[in-house]
């Protein structure tokens, strides 16, 4: 049987623009996941009638509500109370809720008020969805055919709420279980990767096959319904296999999140280092690879080269190569890379240049120009690619991007520059 | 009167979580800024009848319905069809529109395709909110007292047709006109603002006054309502001269959006250039200046020194400080400041070094504990600081910020560390 379920979001910074409603977004993204279908998302302020009148609105049209928001003291508990309310249950004291709530605050050494004992009140002959991740225990219960779930609005506390409790929940309504694999790729648009699957997408029904346009890349989601994880998993596995064939070395992996993360794990298991020169993308390459915690094993620096004379002075590029070719060149950007390498000690290094914009640069290379140099052993590679239109800040995103998977190909074995679509 | 309004994003792409519904955040922040209230969000799929029913609803409840989405050709204009037919308006074909849309692929050089002229089927007795930022025209019109808008989805095109469209429609709604200002602040926390002004807050009317916690920093909302432009600003501004007054250093600045902009400002209109040495914030400092367009004037260069290698190497720190003291420790952040600014050749130098998480170092210092160096002419200052709990990214975040607001406070000659709060 098929569900549908209905998001409602309670919060008056919603209604406010102080946020976004991104609890929504990674609720129906997990959804998707699970086959059930979602046609509604509301926000409502936190305003019991208000809030009444949308759980009113919601239960003629769904039999799945999730609310996200309005647990806590701050509002007075609102969605558990309403929530009860409208489905014609009593709250009552769950004193284990209690003792959770009164352990945290110690272990926070911070001192409890007693309205957050109200936080403990639940309804009747609910399911406890403990959380470990804050003080509100989230909830969910059954009532006139509607599956009703109740998760904290705060978006860390709402994402593990529902991976870890309301996924395990939802996935009992079901028969069997749902398992789904997703294969990264890196370098191809959507629009790219869906001509290339849309056969093999309009033929597939179980597992399904979804592109999802992520800003690190587009990601191709394999989701299998069967009796038994291990049956779901077979099903998803040749059609891995062949959209793996399909998209070629524009795959960077399988259930992986970045491209960085991808040279992280091959620079750790090949026991390499690498390092950065950096002009147009000003420090971007080296904020993506520190961003992963434990990147100091494989990181060991970088230059951010603004200027001309940054370039000679810290990476030994020749004045008269600057001359020549100009700072956006893929001579220039060789020598980057080699002296980085050199300068910095490391055992591969990677180097960006490129006209960023607004403006095109002073010898008229054009907005979006952008040349990447990769040097290891006594060896140098370059690569000129275009961005195409856009903004400064998609430009830069692209030469990150882009420098960093020519780093991945490297280390993988694949060719540096992938074949024209 | 006091108006009420309803925002409806159309697009099956929220409904699966592709993407998450930041126009609603976008158009909810300004339409605050115009004093009218929003008690809903609704977000429906690409489907008529469902379209047709959130209208139904929303029209029962506000007086105001904005739509986001559901324009163009590849939904089949979905939107116009469904809200000319729910307030019993027919379609006509509108040739000014046409030609817009026309001269629009010509000048992308782009073949249009047939269905692209549907987009000039306009509601009868119609506002046309001409789009200068893609190809659907936005709508505006008015039937049983409620005032429709029909904005494109796409993020930046949805904003600058707000901006510039709907919201001169909505101000002229009210009788007079509304403006406000910004106070920007950095390094206070929302809360602590609110405890410094909630007095002020509480006795205001006309301008009132609102905070909103940015990632950038708190901002505090100057909003006026008044018969002229003039009069209102002539009400604005002793409230925000107050506000100033009590927010002391804590102020950057009044409608600008960062203090890496504001650094930025200052570093150009007095002729100085800067650079940066980075540890834990692994190149996010220059990112963040880079960002700027224009940033090459000022900005020289940075050194990304995650091992202790290029600290010594690139940077000239000595190992006998990094030995002693340890990496994150006050003498080699000046060590750093002052290396930066000597390699790099810039007149001010800005040093982080830290221990970003999530492990403590190897010297048992815990994670958040950041130290900050300054350096000019022949003069360097350190700043030791907590990040308190938090992740690494928040870790990073606050280093890097609290950096930049050493420059911004050296260049406006403010004390380099705010008082406790």
């Amino acid at each position: 049987m098929s569900h549908t379920a209905e998001l409602i979001a309670i919060g008056t910074e919603l209604l406010l623009g102080n946020i976004a409603n991104t609890d929504a977004q990674m609720i129906s993204e997990g959804l998707s996941e699970l086959g059930i279908n979602v046609f509604y998302h509301t926000v409502v302020g936190d305003n019991p009638q208000r809030v009444r009148q949308a759980v009113d609105i919601a239960r003629t049209r769904a039999d799945i509500i999730i609310t996200t928001g309005g647990l806590g003291p701050t509002c007075d508990d609102l969605t558990k109370v309403a929530l009860a309310e409208a489905f014609g249950k009593g709250l009552f004291f769950h004193e284990p809720s209690a003792q959770r709530i009164r352990d945290r605050f110690l272990q926070m050494e911070r001192p409890m008020t007693e309205n957050n004992l109200q936080q403990a009140m639940l309804p009747e002959g609910c399911t406890v969805l403990e959380n470990d991740w804050g003080t509100a225990p989230g909830v969910a219960f059954e009532a006139d055919g509607v599956h009703v779930l109740m998760l904290p609005g705060p978006p860390r506390e709402c994402e593990m709420m529902f991976r870890h409790r309301a996924v395990p929940y939802l996935k009992a309504l079901s028969d069997g279980v749902i398992v789904s694999r997703t294969v990264k790729t890196f370098g191809i648009g959507e629009s790219a990767v869906e001509d290339k699957l849309r056969d093999l997408m309009n033929a597939l029904h179980n597992p399904t096959l979804a592109p999802y346009a992520k800003p690190t890349g587009t990601e191709l989601r394999i989701t299998a319904h069967a009796d038994t994880e291990e049956e779901a998993f077979a099903l998803i596995a040749p059609v891995e296999e062949q959209v793996k064939a399909i998209m070629g070395d524009y795959v960077i992996g399988v259930d992986v999140n970045s491209v960085q993360e991808v040279c992280f794990n091959l620079l750790r298991e090949k026991g390499l280092t690498m390092g950065t020169a950096e002009s147009c993308t000003g420090g971007l390459i080296a904020k993506l690879i520190t961003d992963l915690p434990g990147s100091s094993q494989v990181f060991m620096g970088g230059v951010v080269s603004y200027t001309n004379q940054v370039k000679a002075g810290l990476l030994g590029v020749s004045w008269d190569l600057l001359e020549e070719y100009g700072a956006v060149s893929p001579q220039v950007a060789e020598a980057m890379a080699r002296g980085a390498k050199e300068a910095l000690g490391c055992d591969i290094a990677v180097s960006a240049t490129g006209v960023a914009g607004p403006d095109s640069d002073d010898r008229g290379n054009p907005v979006g120009l952008v040349d990447l140099g990769l040097a290891w052993e006594d060896q140098c590679i370059v690569r000129e690619f275009h961005a195409g239109r856009g903004d400064r800040e998609r430009v830069r995103r692209m030469a990150a991007g882009t420098a960093l998977d020519m780093v991945r190909r490297h280390l993988a074995g694949s060719e540096i520059e992938p074949e024209a679509q």
